[in-house]
């Protein structure tokens, strides 16, 4: 018995990427109630040298998307980042959804001491088996930048708990 | 080929902890060299009905012992939570790191399909496998608590960086 390398990734990242799409959606409904100007969510940061929700929100799907496909040895698909809206990044939350939903156990599973080497040739070189780059490198910031979008709302007073942030 | 119970649970407590102890020690250096009160960081929050850093951090030691101790199948420890300084916090962390690495892959390997069920008896029990119980329950929050914490410490302008936050 152990657990599969597809259990610990795809899943994951689906119900973190379906928790954010909601809470989102529950931001977007609170800036209409109230005649909030959505940039005064979309730009707001926790501190002037972090970055805003909508990056926030463009990062944990990088993550998303970075993970399965390194682990599946696939392609690392390059996005714009150019959203600028609610809807965009629902958008972008959605199109992640479905690229990362195209993996099967099959592409995944078995792959955990295949090397994954990020950013190759540069300075900022890292090598890692896959297992490695999943639970000590890629997880932990794809939970940190989905917390950290949870967190700037939060902050800015949108009504949602810890249940939204956990998913249905 | 897989991934082992144990390589997705107290290696990973450990990195966070690890990172949560350092960076709790910047904050305290900062409150220091700037003649803050550590109440003001130990009890700030990001909104009036969120927990503060000091429960912030317990929340995550709970998380990390009891994760770690489920998987094992045996009893969590309960604790005071009593901590009002950043010395009991680090006593804390110390605490809960000596308690994780007290398991070993063999008491936790194998036990995926074992039964874990929370507050049994009450209305809000919850039965997962141990596995369902790790990756869609104990992690997402483990990870949620430190990255909050950190959020805390940012938006109060502790200088720590990502790099804080990922651990050496």
């Amino acid at each position: 018995m152990a657990i599969s390398l597809y259990a610990v990734s795809v899943p994951l990242c689906k119900q973190m990427l379906n928790s954010l799409s909601a809470i989102l959606n529950k931001a977007q409904a609170h800036a209409s109630a109230k005649n909030i100007e959505p940039d005064a969510l979309l730009q707001a940061r926790l501190f002037p040298d972090m970055f805003p929700l909508i990056r926030q929100v463009q990062i944990a799907t990088d993550f998303a998307r970075g993970i399965c496909a390194r682990l599946a040895g696939a392609d690392v698909p390059s996005y714009e980042s150019s959203e600028k809206t609610f809807a965009d990044l629902q958008a972008l939350i959605s199109k992640t959804l479905a690229f990362i939903d195209g993996f099967t156990p099959a592409q995944i599973d078995g792959n955990e001491e295949r090397i994954t080497i990020l950013r190759p040739g540069t300075p900022k070189e890292k090598k890692f088996t896959n297992q490695a780059y999943l639970l000590t490198y890629g997880l932990p910031q794809f939970y940190f930048h989905v917390t950290t979008a949870y967190a700037i709302l939060r902050h800015n007073g949108i009504e949602i708990g810890k249940r939204d942030y956990m998913g249905a």
